[in-house]
């Protein structure tokens, strides 16, 4: 059988882990002799569309390796909506460059384009095999257990949270108001209330699956910090009001006419002083929630490298039209197994946080630490506590 | 002779290692057959004001070993101010316990305190030996090489910004703009600029020591943008502009009728979308910034360790009146011990960061690096390059 030339692409915001994917596809290339040529799209998708690809063939091992340790994307990527006009470009880069397997590293929207291009591939009787490797720290793939990225970025919010409530209770002289990543998920930001569980601060948590009553909101603030313990309100940057508008509003308006956020965080924390004349801070990492490497989960990683091997193994054996995914065996402690998803199924789907572990609007259930716990290592961290 | 109680206070803002100089404290109190009780202020000064002591002289073994690992302060501390109205009822607080040691564990704000009790109990003819123990991250404290929480918070400022240039050069949508602490100082956001030399992205960073030409500093950043390598803008808290006032205000005025100053990287976040058309976004880790375990510095943990240790070293031999400081010897690797400097002279004093390390207002000099790398255990982060 001739070597056939395989392409990966990254779609989307990277994740602590995005780079072991990449380094699972290159070594499980490496390993194989069906492989000839490894490409990667420079800067996604935008990348196969101008053909401008980078030839990962012969990059030193040493490079490779460094790749688990390497936030981000190490080939770029991009956050262009790939649209029914720009199908032919993709295929003519691929016809070009004679490639036989392609591997597209995202969430939804780049698992839709894979299954279009293998829907694509099919109707032209091209030899492609196109695999999707997940991706996304959102947590909002269906059918796969967890996403890869997810992991890190949970372990991230707790400790970083569970840090923070340390601060918060120490040093009790103001509100800690802490804004974490995911738009329109909870996932992540509900990890921040492991804090709950590793310090006397009082912990509040709100995620965007719940609209905030701002009034209420400000009470329960009012009432947990007076109990004195510090206070530590964990929320998600999507939060919407009871009328389902942002709660947060920059005033401004970008370049391409799109309302540009404001900080919920600061927003919230700005009311905490006007409303309550109770002292308070927003801290806000953003991106640094999923570019963290010591934070990061090392089960994530492991999963992230071993989902784009699969990727590869499965195309190699003449699949296409699927998503690797995770399955998982919470009965006895925490066991993983890959599995494959039609990418008919899972484009255009959406996980959403089950409503029912959100308690009382502001505290999440422990169901939630039973799921997510084993993605961030298992480790709850441990403090010395002497107040 | 017979042993003497010690008392050991916080003071002021926690770092990631302040805990750790507890540590050294109580491990060394334990060690000594010199000591009776072991006493914490319970929320700084305002313990000893208000008698408010932890007796940790039996605390397991296992909790105070923790203590490398827990952020923010175990015992608690305070931003209480401590005036001449006040030193009376201290004084009181270390009689009824029948206290021989005082250690104050902090700034610049408490060696003056901690100088003026030593002062007092010399007047008064007390046998009380009063030690400090230095602790800023901020750096400023003269006499001593640096201060220990100054090598992790500059790590965490170091290799959070080199992770954050990865993202922003792998998906180059926007510029990223860092807000670290250091109100006054830019010892923190000075080590920012570390991430020029780990990533091909570009890097702009701004600290209070040099007032900002806003329409400078955005042409600036228009330049460096258009590039087209991504850009990381990195900036201390306390930034002001030519006219000497803070370039960010929340126009919240507090209870205590003090400003609030507002977000900076936030304010210059914004400008960057209204005045330059280009889309950007701020990131703020705030507090973050001096909680983080996985980020601080071995060595700085190990240096304030030994502070810790060594002021009741000291104490127990019958100095007082002194500052634990460290000397550091940097002519053929980094070798550091540690010395006594007088109160007298730490009290009041401040330690400027050179500006001749500044340079073209936006770039930092090797020389910063050859000073602070060391104190961040010496690494550059290694990443794979492959675009």
């Amino acid at each position: 059988m001739a070597k056939r030339n395989i392409l990966v692409a990254h779609g989307g915001g990277p994740t602590a882990v995005i780079n072991s994917s990449l380094q699972g596809v290159i070594e499980a290339a490496r390993a194989s002799d069906g492989v000839g040529k490894i490409y990667a799209a420079r800067f996604g998708a935008e990348g196969i569309l101008k053909k401008n690809l980078i030839d990962l063939t012969d990059v030193p091992a040493e490079t490779v390796s460094l790749l688990s340790v390497t936030p981000a994307t190490a080939i770029g990527s991009c956050r262009r909506k790939i649209g029914d006009q720009d199908y032919p470009a993709l295929m003519e880069c691929f016809k070009e460059y004679d490639i036989g397997c392609f591997f597209y590293n995202g969430g939804n929207d780049s698992m839709d384009t894979c299954y279009k291009v293998s829907e694509m591939a099919k109707r032209e009787g091209m030899d492609l095999a196109v695999i999707g490797i997940p991706k996304t720290m959102d947590n909002d793939l269906v059918i796969t257990d967890h996403c890869p990225g997810f992991g890190s970025a949970a372990k991230y919010a707790a400790f970083n949270a569970a840090e923070l409530a340390l601060d918060a209770s120490g040093l009790p002289i103001h509100v800690v108001v802490l804004e974490l990543m995911g738009r329109d998920a909870g996932w992540v930001t509900a990890a921040s209330a492991l804090a709950a569980r590793t310090s006397h601060c009082e912990v509040l948590t709100y995620l965007p699956e719940t609209r905030i009553d701002m009034q209420k909101m400000l009470a329960d603030i009012e009432k947990a910090y007076a109990k004195g313990r510090g206070l530590l309100v964990t929320v998600s940057e999507g939060l919407c009001g009871l009328d389902g508008e942002p709660i947060a509003d920059s005033g401004i308006v970008d370049g391409f006419g799109h309302k540009v956020p404001g900080g919920v965080g600061t927003t919230i924390s700005n009311r905490i002083m006007t409303d309550l004349n109770i002292k308070s801070r927003a801290e806000k990492p953003g991106l640094l929630g999923r570019t963290s490497i010591p934070y990061a989960a090392r089960i994530d990683r492991e999963e992230a490298y071993a989902v784009g091997r699969r990727a590869v193994e499965v195309a190699l054996k003449g699949e296409t039209g699927y998503m690797v995914s995770i399955e998982a065996d919470r009965s006895n402690g925490y066991k993983w197994s890959l599995g494959l998803a039609p990418l008919s199924k899972v484009a255009n789907a959406v996980k959403n946080f089950p409503l029912e572990w959100i308690v009382d609007g502001n505290k999440i259930a422990d169901e939630f630490f039973d799921y997510a716990l084993p993605l961030m290592d298992g480790e709850v961290p441990k403090f010395a506590h002497l107040r």
